[in-house]
């Protein structure tokens, strides 16, 4: 539905970034404190006001609903956006990775857990040596993973915390809610780890279109999810961390007084591919708004109704369709190879010239910040920040 | 077809990268002259003697054809390969970005194509002060870009080359072939810029099914850029330089006797999408070698026919479908997100155990490469050198 996020962008025009100056000469390297229009290109570009409101929305969901918000680092890959979501309320952060929970404990985040399963020896042992640093938990699937995961805790002579992972219907990795008691019982048996709860996350519904439909797949997930938990609690094995939920279902899922803590990552940014899901309101999921935002220079104008942009494939992912062009009405962006996009348009449309800058919205946020070295911070039409995306490539 | 890169991969099993020691305990960070077996994953491995074979071939094609070869660096993005591929007699490197450019001269390449249309004065001016230092030409398909980089050339006091970008019918960048004779007489009289002659490449048909159709397409882009060559020559502008083709188009574009030089990139690795789109001796295109692979992890084993890797879009880029997994027939790789592949099978298959490290072959090199942030060579089943990817993310 190209219409969806369109109709998004428009949603939020009047309080979206300004950008003063775009049609101004290429001053050259860009200087913090200076106008955004000099940043070169492709750019990847955050709209710090945006940023900040959907911080402070998720902080304050969390709040009425008596529920926890440890965001996921996987979207952001920076610590200085871990941190705004801390000062907000965050009780920590999520990671994917070892790596990348490195990164995040380097840069001063207290408490992560990496929800998601991590097995051989080298990146056990990188775990634990980071559990000496921080409060560090980990998902569990496997017996044997668990047992590895607390020999490298006790070789290290620390306690890493456990989560057992439960499949509630993703079908990736994680254990049959029936077989988590089990899985449980022997996590909690081990020396080195310490069992603190349960994972549920279904990242398969996150994108389920139209709010109804996905309200109802959180539901059925969160179903699965709580056989589990009252096995736990009725053995008495520890239940203080229920976690899960992602952006897509973070209302549904953190009202049902069943999750201690909710796992969103992309609200942070919202990607064209959210902001199509629809919202309770309509076609438009605007619960939280557009904040990341990738700019690119006409770098050729071969036809009338055909211009180049210099961003493809290495500056915009593709896993989920192409990027939205902001702003220029009559012109669609698709992708023209790894350094090329092909904008096509022309008819009534206002022609692009050569050496303009536009606005594109990413179409999936974690995976184009992974292209990045680093994130150019805008406020008001002048660059106030370069934060590095410091955990990007750490896929270890 | 999935069945042809399958073939392509039985076809090379003799004398591909041997794999001792597969499922040897993970011993931890791989260490220079140990086995390519304890290398953590995800992790991009380099065939050191197939790729070294498919440096020699396009040689040996060159020297034959009376053809120059220089290898586009987009695809590898390392100087050490660079100085393979020049130690065997390529006449420089070719890439799309002025920050790829700046890698490779740093690196020690003398004589750098910017294959690729600069628009914006600080890209201009950084192109202009490598002039300083390398032998620099540049695509330009505008006479205003033609005045930007002639502009910036006469402020760093160098010369900078130019070919003029014909559109031989890819619909990208480019001006069209009758219009090319008019670009290069506004190149030749600028003071700051030499002008050295065309490019035509048309990236659209390097993936041509077939070797009939895609000669076919082949001689009809050659055609294309002929009759530019032709008014150049008569107008007695340069033509020192016609440069284009590449790994799909090499022999029938290199045989032509139009082109000085070709761009070839993709032939050092060979991935999926190259090896399946049909070769002189049938439906696997088996010029060159597959040399580059991504090595991952069995992170969690929840069902007899399901496995799930530790490599999902942040190890293996999607642009051209899914990745193959080597060695483990009965089993097919699937994307499960950011940070996980899922890999069905089951059946006669023979189980695969968690921790166990497999092979897979990228669907697409250029884009695959840009997410790592180092190669791990391998010969003989030792990592002999860990090379990093210099020129990754230099997309601006």
């Amino acid at each position: 539905m190209p219409g969806g996020a369109g109709a998004a962008a428009s949603r939020f025009a009047g309080r979206s970034m300004s950008w003063p100056g775009q049609d101004m000469e290429d001053a050259g390297v860009a200087a913090i404190g200076g106008p955004a229009s000099a940043i070169d290109t492709p750019a990847l570009l955050i709209d710090h006001e945006a940023l900040s409101r959907n911080i402070e929305r998720m902080a304050a969901f969390g709040r009425s609903a008596g529920v926890a918000i440890r965001p996921h680092a996987k979207t952001h890959k920076a610590p200085p956006v871990a941190h705004m979501q801390i000062a907000a309320g965050a009780i920590g952060q999520c990671a994917q990775k070892v790596g990348e929970a490195e990164v995040l404990v380097a840069g001063g985040v207290g408490d992560v857990l990496v929800a998601n399963e991590i097995v051989g020896a080298a990146k056990l042992h990188r775990l634990a040596a980071l559990a000496r640093r921080a409060r560090i938990t980990v998902a569990v699937d496997h017996p044997e993973a668990a047992a590895a995961l607390a020999e490298a805790a006790r070789h290290h002579g620390v306690t890493v915390g456990v989560v057992v992972d439960v499949d509630v219907g993703l079908g990736r990795c994680g254990v049959a809610p029936d077989a988590a008691l089990a899985l449980g019982r022997h996590v909690a048996a081990l020396d080195g780890v310490e069992l603190r709860g349960l994972q549920g996350y279904h990242g398969g519904i996150q994108h389920v279109q139209g709010y109804g439909q996905r309200a109802q797949a959180a539901r059925a997930a969160t179903a699965a999810l709580e056989t589990a938990v009252a096995q736990f609690r009725a053995a008495g094995l520890a239940t203080a961390m229920v976690t899960g939920a992602g952006t897509g279902t973070y209302e549904v899922q953190g009202r049902s007084g069943l999750f201690t803590e909710l796992q969103t990552g992309s609200y942070i940014f919202m990607d064209r591919q959210y902001c199509e899901i629809g919202g309770k309101g309509g076609e438009v999921y605007d619960d939280f708004e557009p904040a990341l935002f990738v700019l690119a220079t006409v770098m050729s104008v071969p036809a009338a109704d055909r211009v180049v942009l210099d961003a493809g494939y290495k500056a915009l992912s593709s896993d989920a369709g192409p990027a939205l062009l902001l702003g220029k009405r009559g012109w669609t962006y698709g992708y023209g190879g790894d350094e090329h996009g092909i904008v096509r348009g022309g008819g009534d449309a206002a022609p692009m010239a050569l050496g303009e800058k536009v606005r594109l919205q990413p179409s999936h946020c974690d995976t184009t910040i992974n292209l990045y070295d680093r994130y150019h911070v805008v406020s008001g039409g002048e660059l106030i920040a370069v934060w590095p995306v410091a955990a990007r490539g750490k896929s270890q």
